[in-house]
């Protein structure tokens, strides 16, 4: 299904903030209001001011992805437990895209004890993907993707099973964070007879506006993170739908090692990153969108992208083939001492900080797997980043209105 | 210092909303445009959109107290390193002041290394409490509030001092959860010499609006939280501020039993709490606001308010002095498995949530203490909740634009 309706937000806001990469209602925070504020021009006052923020649940593709980043991500993964086939696992799956279906609407799903907490879904997305597991229980190996597999294992990984392969998991974003644990509570008790939730990860981000248009938001480094993304339908379609209208999904978190950065001069991190901190910009020239020339040298003759820094590794060497959707989430987790203490050098740094770096390409095998070697191998960042957890999962195509997540694989 | 100016968010948006208990701004979600969005009856769209939303450091009261609740909630606790003494203790308040009235204002501190993300303040606001400790180090404990000292232990408590009395603590409160993270990074650094982290706690709350008005936020059990709370000046002076221009602040840490709650019906859960759900009025009748009459009974001369609801309990029986201000955030924390699994019981429920419940008051010995020593004893609501954390500090007055946060204990 290809060219088809990228999840844009309701209301005719997002073209704009779209294409710009960033979701203008992604920058506006909580409540009803905000998007009132920002309809201004377009629709009276009173009546926008009580419409709720949603992003539409059904399409040609899962919400969540092309969406418009929120503030705020929630992604959980569950096994399925013992004894699962087939048959439970279409129960589980119908069960979940109904009530996923609802909470993105603002309709609280049935048997719901806390609907007042269901109303203000704050353009809520929820987004399906299949693990392996999921496939082999329903006795369907046939038909996964052939990329469905756990990642090769990379020079720099430190990974934690703790954060892995799963069978099945559900990123739910929004801009109304009580309203994101809600969902979550909801959908961890609907599926609670089929599985059970293994791991959880959640992240904020929070997009800048200047002169009314919205900007790439930064990680906990100060980098801009987010510039280079696919924004057209003929980009997405090149880089991240597969013909099913689904895509590959891949989860990795990031630690970040906040006291060794912060010991870092700013022309120092420049080079690592091959790009300016306050524009964001490519070193070899340009603003901040302008392709990043690796080849281009000075007048001492030297390039000005380092060939070890972020940027150089991770520039796509083989056009679409190479690139990917990145909607990657600040973590900044609180720490504790705990009863028996500390080591004093950990006390110091009080940070379990990083990033829930999530994207989405049509093959891990030609984009994330040739990118994340070069980098793992080469990357100058690679001193003060770790990457901790690692997950793949086929996130199946869009539904129409009545069917389920995955109903064409397992119906 | 009384009747002067709790603090309001700057360009006069707050009267209303700090009248109705709420923040105007703090619904308004990360950034510069909504601040723009809020004042477009008042100003300029160009002028509005580029100015960062701030509340005033200094004042006769530190600002986060009254301030209306921000988005986002970091409280750190720290100690004291070896060997503190009056003078380390002031050059540790002298340098925190000074970055932490620089970081409110939207101003990168002196040798930021990421002053990128310190330029949206999000209505940034940073608030100091002493714990006993502090006065003991320093050799003023003569100077301490009487009643700076360890709560007693109420009968339904199950305190780790994971989240116990420290020497120290900051609440971090903004709009902008990058930027507030970055602000704990600046302080915990600027302190590094003389005091060492052991506990941060994280919350959120979202604000909702209908017809363009902030209403009560919910916490995670769907209850409206914050309705009873001072919002006039002569309300803070008699219940919140001392003639420091200080008061009193305890941080509890209270768990919440999610599936254990998501078993009870709601007529349940209105009895035990003596409120509707949906309004969140009180049993005795009115409107969300309306006075609690615990003797009021039914035309089955049953009282309507059980005596054993929370708010049968927490309804104050002696006037100003069992009030306080209430400034709690929800807490929904990331849980997983673990390498070495869990039980399934705990897996199901996936869920580290409660309250980080902060309040503030003149002294605890009047308000907070047989307010908790009540509903320890009898609150329906404890089948559900745990507290798990208990800390107290003596918030001291507010600065004047060069001064220090306790230098006239100190100085």
């Amino acid at each position: 299904m290809p060219g088809t309706d990228p999840h844009t937000v309701h209301r005719g806001l997002t073209r704009r903030g779209f294409l710009s990469g960033l979701g203008t209602l992604g920058v506006l925070g909580a409540a009803g209001v905000t998007a009132s504020c920002a309809d201004n021009r377009e629709v009276p006052a009173a009546a926008a001011e009580d419409a709720p923020s949603t992003v539409p649940f059904d399409g040609a593709h899962q919400a969540g992805i092309a969406t418009p980043p929120q503030s705020h991500n929630t992604t959980v993964a569950f096994s399925l437990r013992d004894g699962a086939d087939r048959t439970t696992v279409q129960r589980l799956l119908r069960i979940w895209t109904g009530d996923a279906r609802r909470l993105c609407a603002g309709t609280p799903v049935l048997a719901d004890l806390e609907p007042e907490l269901s109303t203000n879904p704050g353009n809520l997305t929820v987004t399906c993907g299949f693990g392996a597991g999921l496939y082999a229980a329903a006795g369907i190996s046939d038909k996964a993707p052939s990329w469905l597999r756990p990642l090769p294992r990379f020079a720099a990984d430190e990974l934690d099973d703790t954060w892995g392969d799963r069978d099945i998991v559900l990123q739910i974003c929004g801009d109304d964070r009580t309203t994101v644990s809600h969902a979550l509570r909801v959908l961890v008790r609907g599926g609670a007879d089929y599985v059970r939730p293994s791991w959880s990860q959640t992240g904020f981000l929070d997009i800048p506006v200047t002169d009314g248009e919205p900007g790439t938001p930064r990680n906990l480094f100060g980098f801009k993170d987010g510039t280079v993304n696919p924004r057209s339908d003929a980009e997405l379609d090149a880089q991240v739908w597969n013909d099913d209208g689904g895509t590959c999904m891949i989860v990795r978190r990031i630690a970040f090692d906040m006291p060794e950065w912060e010991s870092v001069d700013r022309s120092t991190r420049e080079v690592a990153m091959g790009r300016t901190i306050v524009e964001g910009a490519p070193l070899s020239g340009g603003d901040e969108f302008a392709d990043v020339d690796v080849d281009k040298v000075g007048d001492d003759g030297l390039p000005l992208i380092d060939a070890h820094s972020h940027v150089a590794l991770a520039t796509s060497r083989d056009g679409d083939a190479e690139r990917m959707l990145r909607r990657a989430y600040n973590y900044d987790l609180p720490v504790t001492a705990g009863p028996a203490g500390l080591q004093d050098a950990e006390l110091i740094d009080l940070s379990d900080t990083g990033l829930v770096f999530t994207c989405f390409q049509r093959d891990p095998r030609t984009s994330f797997i040739p990118v994340q070697r070069r980098l793992a191998d080469g990357d100058r960042l690679n001193e003060w980043i770790t990457h901790v957890g690692s997950a793949v999962f086929h996130v199946p195509g869009g539904t129409d209105g009545e069917s389920y997540w995955g109903e064409d694989l397992l119906g």
